[in-house]
């Protein structure tokens, strides 16, 4: 592709986007494919010479197309949101134009200080506590490539703490415990097992009826695997659940885990975005308390996939997991946070420059927009609510605080299922279905950028028609 | 941002791009900066009012662009090439505009099954075996993040194997031994310890002259551990190392681990892209008895970072070690092939459209302009080694088969180490030291796609001037 087909391509490709975002809701929600369409309709074997960009283009429409579930679209319910802004898009285009490695400060050492610097605007915007700011004595933060990693990461800082190091060379876990409830997101599981310590070693603690843990359950536990000479090294408290929106009570898991010397992480992935309104700051309660924290710009806020952000208020213990360097040759610098060395916060060695589509959709949005979208969202659920409570085929199955309810109907779980099988099948939107202590339930997730209120009616309406 | 702003700012940074690659070597090759300089030109705060996207790339041309190290300059000699495609990064941004998750085949079957295709593609086009199909029995491939988490993904497959799944519940990794010789990537002994192995518990392996595993010497520690009742379980050999491009003796090592049960993790992460020219077909040596093997085409192919495609030909480690559903809800159409969850073949949940820049790249380039372009820097690679062959002040300190050549000044370390200052403090080019059998050596990796005959005569020549 020659200098003048790339400026020709990029401006097509800039207006095809354009139109794709203006007219997603006039498509289908979900891939109209069966399993193995999309391939079967591309050639078995790559081509020896170039082709034209528009030849390429032409098997997007063609064939790609009719195979995407479109994430983007008004009537999207199911799972989260994953809003991609135009700034952010722009953003990930300059990433990948400039092709810069951010691994280490020197290796680009813009990559590495915007990516501190948003950071700690994003501290700022969310109203965390300042002991997650790089200028703080022992933390800092840094963009991971999405929550499983971010709680990867905690994991291994607090593996690494509760053995004083000795686990990077012995990899001994075999005392080693951690607390979740059974609402946490499954990358907790997976964690614990990627970092040597298995599920047998992971203690579902239970859960109160608005799916939050009980934090005398989570004392009693801990003093029970104490005494029987086990290590409680992590628990994970959530903001916010992927099922429901639950919030366990950090502030009274906080004080257990500090008496307990055992490290706190705080899952707020999709719901910690709602402190940018400043009505929803509450669901940072307890984070004082924290030893790591994440939640992800690149769901509700708007921020194409990839970008969670992650602090940790002991940044010694996620360099001593994740610096490979020798003792000797550990940087003072980056220690003290001079310089920051990110390939060390992280499992990847290499990095994009993800903190471009950050600042390029702070600075092009403006924070007023974030506070207005998250109000109306949280606004079109409630009023949902209202409207759900008003039938009585229908029953809410759990709290709903922002933006994401859990409904059923009152003639049982096949019912539900028949319910949300219907839905998925024709135009009433996206929905994903859970299971809410043995219970089939349809979670109703609004948070797309193009959802208005009138997609919340029509949805709504289709909804009682299917029961 | 509104549509239009959107298309009218996309078509500025369309063009600002292609300004920056026709120009960019006349830039500086390495950022220009001072720790805390990038920060410091930033406003502390973020703005609660939307900022003009003019505003936004006067920054970008003010505060980042001096930060930036220049990867994509044609006097770039450092670490290894990041080449970025014009198709490529169209690929990237298609992929943002989108902003669809490809978590599993159902959440965008069009991601999933573009993404198999690519990497059946790639398996063609490098020649790999075929039993790392996609349609093979047993095996498949995956687009991962970066080899880091290529190797790591190994390292779990390995560990489940070793362990008939017990470590996913227990964690129990005692008496497991993995084996890779001094020259291997840091992403080794991250990824054990990571995997909660340890660094006492990874036997290095003596290497020859040409930093090259000896396979006696693996064969011998592989019995003496069995002998000690320990489990050899994972053998990581090189297909052309960081360091210098030794090529581990994969031939010789594969009947090793054969009957000792070892999983081989082949590493081509830079080279093994090399096998997309049929002269250098040979980099696959050996890769018939391989459980597992990556290469990245975003490094010398010219796909953006980041796309590590990685294989292996035992899909179902792979699914035990990563997929956190309980047995019971194990899907027989993922692990039969016939739909793939590519969540549960890496780390993260959340995934991007990354096939989509890999097909661009293909399709828009060509297959015969990769095969042109690796063939052009290794001639001039070894017309170099030609002339620094002639110079008795300079010595080579290790083969150079491809693209890669490691010299040394004959007067000693200190005239090396001074000489490495020199040329990155000047124009000649960005060089990386390393060090080899403990003695100071200057990289020179030609690879970047702007380098031509006329740039390796200049550097050479400043090289000449600073010795």
């Amino acid at each position: 592709m020659t200098p003048d087909e790339f400026r020709r391509s990029g401006h097509e490709l800039i207006d095809w986007i354009a139109d794709y975002i203006d007219g997603v809701g006039d498509r289908p929600v979900q891939a109209t494919v069966e399993p193995g369409d999309v391939r079967a309709a591309l050639p078995e074997h790559p081509p020896t010479e170039p082709e034209s960009f528009e030849a390429v283009m032409a098997d997007v429409d063609r064939v790609i197309m009719p195979g995407v579930t479109n994430w983007q679209h008004p009537n999207w319910f199911a799972y989260f949101p994953a809003n991609n802004s135009a700034p952010s898009i722009l953003g990930e285009l300059l990433s990948a134009g400039l092709g810069v490695q951010g691994m280490s400060w020197v290796t680009s050492p813009a990559c590495t200080e915007l990516e501190t610097l948003m950071l700690d605007w994003m501290q700022e915007l969310l109203g965390l506590p300042d002991r997650f700011r790089s200028t703080s004595e022992t933390g800092g933060g840094v963009i991971q490539g999405s929550a499983s990693e971010a709680t990867l990461v905690a994991i291994l800082s607090a593996r690494f703490r509760a053995t004083g190091g000795a686990v990077n060379l012995d990899g001994d876990t075999s005392k080693l415990v951690a607390y979740a409830t059974s609402q946490s997101h499954s990358s907790i599981e997976k964690g614990l097992r990627i970092a040597g310590i298995g599920t047998d070693r992971l203690r579902v603690v239970p859960h109160d009826a608005a799916f939050a843990m009980r934090a005398d359950a989570l004392a009693e536990m801990i003093a029970a695997d104490r005494a029987a000479g086990l290590v409680p090294f992590f628990v994970n408290s959530n903001h916010g659940t992927t099922s429901s929106t639950a919030f366990d009570p950090t502030a009274a898991i906080g004080p257990i885990c500090r008496d307990a010397g055992t490290w706190l992480h705080v899952d707020g992935a999709m719901a910690g975005i709602a402190a940018l309104a400043p009505e929803f700051r509450w669901v940072n309660d307890g984070l004082d308390f924290a030893d790591s924290y994440c939640t992800n710009p690149h769901k509700w806020m708007g921020v194409n996939f990839d970008c969670t952000t992650y602090w940790t208020s002991d940044r010694s213990s996620l360099l001593g997991a994740l610096s490979i360097l020798p003792e000797f040759l550990r940087s003072a610098a980056a220690e003290t946070g001079a310089v920051i060395d990110y390939r060390d916060w992280q499992v990847p060695l290499g990095r994009r420059f993800r903190a471009l589509k950050l600042w390029f959709t702070i600075r092009c949005e403006g924070t007023a927009s974030f506070r207005h979208m998250i109000c109306e969202h949280v606004s079109m659920t409630q009023q949902l609510a209202e409207w759900v409570a008003d039938d009585d085929r229908f029953e809410i199955v759990a709290p709903h605080p922002l933006n994401l309810i859990c409904i059923a109907l009152t003639a049982g779980d096949a019912a539900t299922d028949a319910l949300i099988e219907a839905a998925n099948a024709g135009d009433a939107g996206h929905f994903t279905r859970t299971v809410l202590d043995g219970r089939s339930v349809l979670r109703i997730s609004v948070g797309a950028r193009t959802t208005t209120p009138e997609h919340i009616r029509a949805m709504w309406a289709a909804l009682r028609t299917l029961a």
